[in-house]
């Protein structure tokens, strides 16, 4: 059965008060829209149509970043869930097969939840997703003959008894693209918000013979988010599952409460976090190495036998081979670190390639931007580069090459040679002691003055 | 009505194992008696005492700091809550209006609650402060008679039927002046611990035929703080209450338990949080801008679009217009970063005037102190400071002028000029590869020696 | 009477995921093994054996690193905990005392709740540690009739009374050697997993007319640990209690759930840990020192006095005097700092002695490796060691000296002189302005070529 994705993504996000629109914020690194999309993705449908509004030129950029192929709709007034999903008929006039409507900010819905959807379908003109609600408050109730839903009723329309319902409307629903699309433009709007209500397709369908059903999913899935609070919350969730996942997987985290990982992190086995590490987008670290505290990652790769930190930074394009050492208070940019190589003290490692067995000195830069074009750094297997050597790029230090503590390296170094750039160390005697003196007897005076 | 504060805050705080005094630990970043100072200043009271005893000078001081015209009274021996009250009778000899006792470990009582105790006032002498507690253990009860307080008793001599009043004595009180000294004057130690109970002041203001009555507050307000555990809670209590409140006013926090904020914090709408953020006091960020993880921040501001961090550390006086970008290892103390200004990497700028768009090679160090002076430095608009540069204060960089990487500054350079301050380098053909060999020759001689 | 420890390591851990021997694991820096050892340490057994298996050179050598008397007996294969403690019959054939099995995976079995065992032995001759458990599950139950143990039932042959009862068996046992592997020997795997249960010795020695009885302790202190999850709740746990205990002893911990402790940290009175502190293995601080946020401590010590951070990162062998502050992005390691020295921007300090009252400027760098060897750097007292100072080691700057910034220092510098090694200040007008013009126009003309 094709599948069309049909994502809701226009609304404005009041309560977030903020001018990002809603579905851009973030969890795990990555906009609610996406997490939304990729769960979409995994039943690989043919068309993704996602309805923007607000800010709907950022919210189709970062549609289309993510899947170049889906297909925005403007739903310019907001007015309704099936005036919504009602902007995409026209791009799915010739559509053959089932309409999945879905949710920008209801990022948690599961692969095996859509699965079991699909399913459902299969015996049901209409398949709504509900969920048993903890405490249903003001939820439409899913009210259930059999297998079969009956209808769904708002809260507020709801008897005593309906009201006593604690299966509840998730909003997501599936259904024949015609089917779907017919229905709604039965839907009416004669209601106290003046809206076009999506849930409304199941009676229209009853009435005409059509039969529905409700799956259940965990009421976490189902978690929609409106405001600051519930976004942090929703973040927590996010991470609680991704630790855990990590956990059984056997990546040891000392302290997974103060680790925070993001949609897409990769820990191997045997791996060791230690407190304190934010991993940013796209970050790879393999079997058995180490990050240790304080330590921020983001869209780099380590090897096996890495040790990184603490407070190393890793940034995109960091590649540490087998074994690298990256320690305190030292930054990677854009390079390649070959293996064995060690930089561990106050450095600054950009748009470089590092041979094997390299050690870089404390306080070692790449000094890789003149001001309007970056330039790279290339330094070949074994060389050592003394503490606080300026690398001054383009520049390349041949293999086996040394260069002296405190140079300014400008020229290519060959292979095995010594390179320095500094002055000569002259000595005066007494002059410090009577500088001091001199600095102490001003103050003196100056104190005098007051 | 005029008002008057007394604010204990004599006590030694013994559970707390420490030499400071009690009130004098902190919470968000100021010394809790400093909390009571300030909702009390929100009343706009016409006179603050504070009654002082352990640590009175430190005690005296940080008051002080906070109000210059609070007044400060000895508490020698610490003899119950009426007998400090008594300490402030002879400041407040002349004063005509109502008093308000508060208490210097108490810092969580709120304007709201103040100003309706206030309201209170008009219809009763006394008005007490009480609260609903959830497990009222050996808390006084209020025992109330319709609207009226008809006295408070200790746990210790109230009867089972008194034992059951969930609505306990908070100890703050507000009566007129003349009124509350001329009842303490009265109050008797005839007790086990032989103090002057303060509460007893509303047993003798009944038998005298003056009304009383309470106003109830959320415990949480009334909570106070004995311990190194107690204060620990508070300060966590602190944390949830002023993470929330910035979340609700649009701040994104993506994990809001990992960034610690002060009393006086400042966060505008849509500025970005990532974890691992602490705030020390007097923090001003303005709406948009982003702060990155293990950022530290004190006395200091942020304007739109500036993005601080990731383990950028602002100190006191780093005042950064508009869209400037500190980076990693980056400390900036007492200097203004105009607009634009990029230091990314690795460096110290303190004592400073950075003009517009500004870029700071990583390694850059403003030389600010000789080891007796502090000196500042200026640089002009779009210059370029290379690499590692030294610039050794007093020094002026000027507009559009460039240093080169590895340079140490120690005279002005003019607009457009170029400054070096560096030896050549010297290339010596194969020596690198030779001295590698000397070192390992001489360390497998010195192993052949073990 | 004479103690002998038997303690249990030689399982692997399947849950854990892991290729790390499961005991080796760590909680508060130490394998959950040393936890173990420790608390059997505190009976000051005649003999420690510990039964290894898995991983057992890397348990053995754990185990001797922190016992080098530990003997370690091999169990090849894993046929039940009586099958693992017969494996330590024939170094014990002598011994005779009582045995007392412990487990490398329950590491926080308490002194006192050893020491009622060790007393209830006078009065039976098999004891055997339970615990209240709040959720019995499958645990094993002890039958008690009055102070004696009956026999412990497994959860699956027990009958429904039995399962009712909630003292459930730790595994941890006393007995005389001579009588405790005398049942052993007794010990039948006629069960569904072909196992040699150790709590088969209670109906053996029953049957032979011994007594044996139960002491029950918290179920915390028998908490196992089989997975990552447990792992990183036991780690909780234990932080909960360590950072209690030193709050009761009046230290400051301002946000204690971000403070990470070793189980030998040592923090005096008075105290004040900022949030996001990691304290590693063998650290102590001495009474008053402040320890700022994002800081990380191993192997070192802080005296009275000492600031620490925000983000300090001490190593093994940093030795702080009094009143040494040491500021951001600075690290030190196997370095003696004396009292006063002030080390407080961007600097590595290795293998260093220096002098008192020092500053070293921002920076600053002791050049102590190259390539083969590691030097040492010596200060004298009162030195003034500039911003950006490479002390290429072995080197010895004399007590008042003072160092040019940006100076690469090779030789020694005497008492009282002034040292310098840095090019003079060329500056060349223009040349910034036509650089900058030049590289635009390049970028200009690339640019159009697109």
């Amino acid at each position: 059965m094709s599948i069309a994705l049909v994502v809701l993504a226009a609304g404005k996000g009041t309560r977030m008060e903020s001018d990002r629109p809603k579905v851009l914020h973030k969890i795990g690194g990555a906009p609610m829209l996406l997490h939304a999309l990729a769960t979409g993705a995994s039943l690989s449908p043919e068309r993704v149509v996602v309805v923007a509004g607000h800010g709907a030129d950022a919210v189709t950029k970062a549609a289309q970043d993510y899947d170049p192929d889906a297909e925005v709709v403007i739903q310019s007034e907001q007015l309704g869930t099936a005036h919504a999903v009602a902007q995409a008929r026209d791009v799915l006039e010739d559509f053959d097969g089932d309409v999945i409507v879905l949710y920008g900010d209801t990022p948690f819905i599961s692969h095996d939840t859509l699965e079991e959807m699909a399913r459902a379908r299969a015996r049901h003109d209409i398949v709504v997703l509900g969920f048993e609600a903890a405490d249903p408050a003001r939820y439409g109730r899913l009210v259930m003959e059999g297998d079969s839903l009956a209808r769904i009723v708002e809260y507020k329309d709801a008897t005593e008894e309906e009201r006593a319902i604690t299966l509840c409307n998730s909003g997501v629903l599936a259904a024949d693209a015609r089917t779907l699309f017919r229905l709604i433009g039965e839907v009416g709007n004669e209601n106290a918000s003046g809206e076009y209500y999506l849930p409304d397709v199941v009676a229209l369908g009853a009435s005409q013979g059509l039969s529905a059903t409700a799956v259940a999913c965990d009421e976490a899935e189902t978690q929609g988010i409106n405001s600051r609070p519930e976004l942090a919350r929703a973040e927590a969730a996010f991470q609680i599952r991704a630790r855990a996942q990590l956990m059984a997987d056997g990546v040891t985290l000392q302290a997974p409460e103060t680790v925070f990982l993001s949609f897409d992190t990769v820990l191997g086995r045997d791996t060791e976090i230690e407190p304190h590490v934010v991993f940013g987008p796209g970050v790879t670290v393999e079997s058995g190495a180490r990050i240790r505290a304080f330590s921020h990652l983001e869209g780099c790769h380590v090897s096996t036998g890495g040790v990184v930190g603490p407070y190393a930074r890793l940034r995109p394009g960091a590649e540490l081979s087998e074994d690298v050492h990256v320690g305190n208070f030292v930054e990677v940019k854009n390079a390649h670190l070959s293996a064995g190589v060690k930089a561990n003290h106050l450095s600054y490692i950009g748009d470089a390639e590092i041979g094997e067995g390299v050690n870089i000195g404390a306080g070692t830069i790449t000094c890789n931007y003149d001001g309007v074009f970056k330039h790279r750094t290339e330094i070949g297997d074994g060389a050592f580069i003394g503490s606080n050597t300026m690398l001054v790029a383009p520049v390349k230090i041949g293999a086996g090459a040394l260069t002296g503590s405190g140079s300014v390296i400008t020229e290519d170094v060959p292979d095995g040679a010594l390179a320095l750039g500094r002055a000569a160390q002259i000595t005066k005697e007494g002059r410090g002691a009577k500088l001091f003196e001199m600095l102490k007897a001003r103050k003196a005076n100056q104190t005098k003055g007051d």
